[in-house]
């Protein structure tokens, strides 16, 4: 099967781009003596795991509770829920972990580790950290972390932040120093609790760019990142990885030519309304848009408009193209996080136009 | 089953409300003596469209072959598929209607069209108008129009338009005028391909808000519509339908209390990154909060950021609420065909908070 037989729209997934990205991440994170704990909120695919697992002691990251009973499915044990879990979930993890699972837990709520501390099954728990993002997790300089310890008492573990954050950076330097923000906060984090005598064997920290760009990992025992495998325009705008590097586009065919317009089948469904690049230094509409091989034969062409199932192209002037109805095209994601999420499988290629794959992946919740 | 005790996030879906939209539509186009042909691609559930169907001639419209496949398999045969179609998509086409469908194309293309009349499948093809939007469609003034009912043949067996722009409408009277738009369009372009010699037997128009607003449908054979059957912010705010009439919200948990701050377990992914309301006279961000009843318990509070699984609920100073960890919320959709889409279950409720019915939904392509 080769990409222009396959029915559009759909996600295809280069393989040797997949690769680079995961030994790019792995060779930094082996250089920092620390292993990777893959968050696989983005690829949501047990053979993309298999992959950047490789060499990594074989733990990994999830989002939701529908992700960890997936990956447990596939022989994947170590699992990290690392968004804020409500009481009424943890009955849900405690048939995960009774079902030969070991999904650890993350809290900033002092109601949240009660009920954690008092659930029969021993569910393991990390304090989450705000590092600077204002999203989710206790302050360093609080009480409540030493309040949220004391009251989960043995089942904490460790803490564990997240630089979201670092997705405003517009510089290495500017994402170098939110890198160091995450890790200090989470090893000072640590430091207090040891001092306070609890024991806090897990220092987990991360996110793609800060994996990217840390000058140091000293003191942290795990790192998280999962967008960085597939890429997108948005990571490639803040140097996460290269443009080049974007292993993931939504494959598309043009239905339409109205007065000169490019219509194309890959919408708001297909490509997701994220407009990260928006804020970006380039901003790419709903998605830069390449022939089918993925060469950019078309300069600067952006989907301009998303409907439901219609995308509009914007040409490049530059590039004149024909481009009669029929005529298969692929989009690099703004976010491959959101785009990705509207389908599921991947056709797989490996640096050429035929299909070697079909990788299903999960989605839900 | 209640809804406090379901998972989140998830889909629910209020019947009554449900059946207060499907009546109002349906009452308005007996008015005008227009049958409905409900379009399915927002709901994407066989439930939903027995309910729409009743009273009328039986026939539906879907964005996607998938949905056209899903229904035809429920039962559904007389089936507008109202995106342009490539050939590449006719074999696909053609073995639905062998397997007892009856699918019917739209295009604007002169390719398309021979692909259409060169099948050896007898394909049906309405050819797109456009009547404003600048989308899909021909201009009813080109000479192409006659070209492309030229090249269609005997497989051209009527027209459609739709007023896309109907949702830049931002007044009653600005809708109607779109409506009266629409119609016009498509009743033109039935008289000019009638009055060269070819049978037109199908006049199709339709968007929810014109179809709510127009004055006159004379001329038209049919009517479309989706989006008015479950309701959303955005449509509320064009006067579509009332803002109590919105029959779809995400139900949410309250998942951190960091600073104070309210983060739930409905983000990018569950709602949507569609900010149709920006545009609005009001703006919701991600969508309007309610309480687990559906009451407007905290004002104006909105879903000001979303992350891919975090939402942050701005609250309304005039309604402070405690909200605790595991809290139960509501949210509003900005979009219905946007934030279902996420989703492959509506959990039904009948204006009370029990779950009298669980309906499957299908997504993808």
């Amino acid at each position: 099967m080769r990409l222009v037989d396959l029915p559009t729209p759909c996600l295809v997934l280069d393989r040797q781009k997949l690769q680079g990205n995961i030994r790019g991440m792995a060779g930094i994170l082996a250089r920092h003596g620390v292993p990777l704990r893959p968050h696989m909120k983005t690829a949501k695919s047990i053979d993309v795991a298999r992959l950047v697992l490789e060499g990594q002691p074989g733990g990994i990251t999830v989002s939701t509770l529908a992700e960890a009973e997936y990956f447990a499915s596939h022989g994947i044990k170590d699992i990290l829920y690392a968004v804020g879990v409500t009481p009424g979930k943890l009955d849900q993890v405690a048939r995960l972990n009774e079902s030969g699972a070991d999904v650890t837990v993350i809290t900033d709520d002092p109601l949240a580790a009660d009920a954690i501390a008092a659930h029969p099954a021993e569910i393991k728990a990390l304090i989450e950290v705000d590092c600077g993002e204002q999203r989710g997790g206790v302050l360093v300089a609080e009480d409540l972390i030493s309040e949220l310890a004391e009251r989960l008492g043995s089942r904490l573990v460790g803490v564990m932040t997240h630089a979201g954050h670092s997705y405003q950076g517009r510089s290495v330097a500017e994402i170098a120093q939110i890198a160091e923000l995450e890790r200090s906060h989470a090893v000072y984090a640590a430091q207090r609790l040891r001092a306070e005598g609890h024991k806090i064997a897990i220092v987990s920290a991360g996110s793609s760019p800060t994996g990217r760009h840390a000058e140091t990992m000293t003191g942290l025992t795990e790192f998280r990142a999962g967008v960085y495998m597939l890429g997108d325009l948005f990571q490639a705008e803040i140097e996460t990885h290269g443009r080049d590097t974007i292993a993931l586009t939504v494959l598309t065919s043009v239905i339409g030519r109205p007065g000169g317009r490019v219509l194309i089948d890959a919408g708001a469904l297909a490509l997701s309304k994220d407009r990260s690049t928006e804020a970006a230094p380039t901003d790419y509409g709903f998605g830069l848009v390449r022939d089918i091989q993925g060469e950019p034969a078309l300069g600067q062409a952006i989907v301009r408009k998303a409907y439901q199932e219609h995308g509009v192209v914007e040409l490049d002037p530059e590039f004149p193209m024909e481009l009669p109805v029929g005529t298969k095209l692929r989009v690099l994601p703004n976010h491959a996080c959101l785009t990705a999420a509207a389908h599921d499988r991947y056709y797989v290629v490996d640096g050429t136009d035929e299909v070697v794959a079909v990788w299903p992946r999960m989605n839900g919740w």
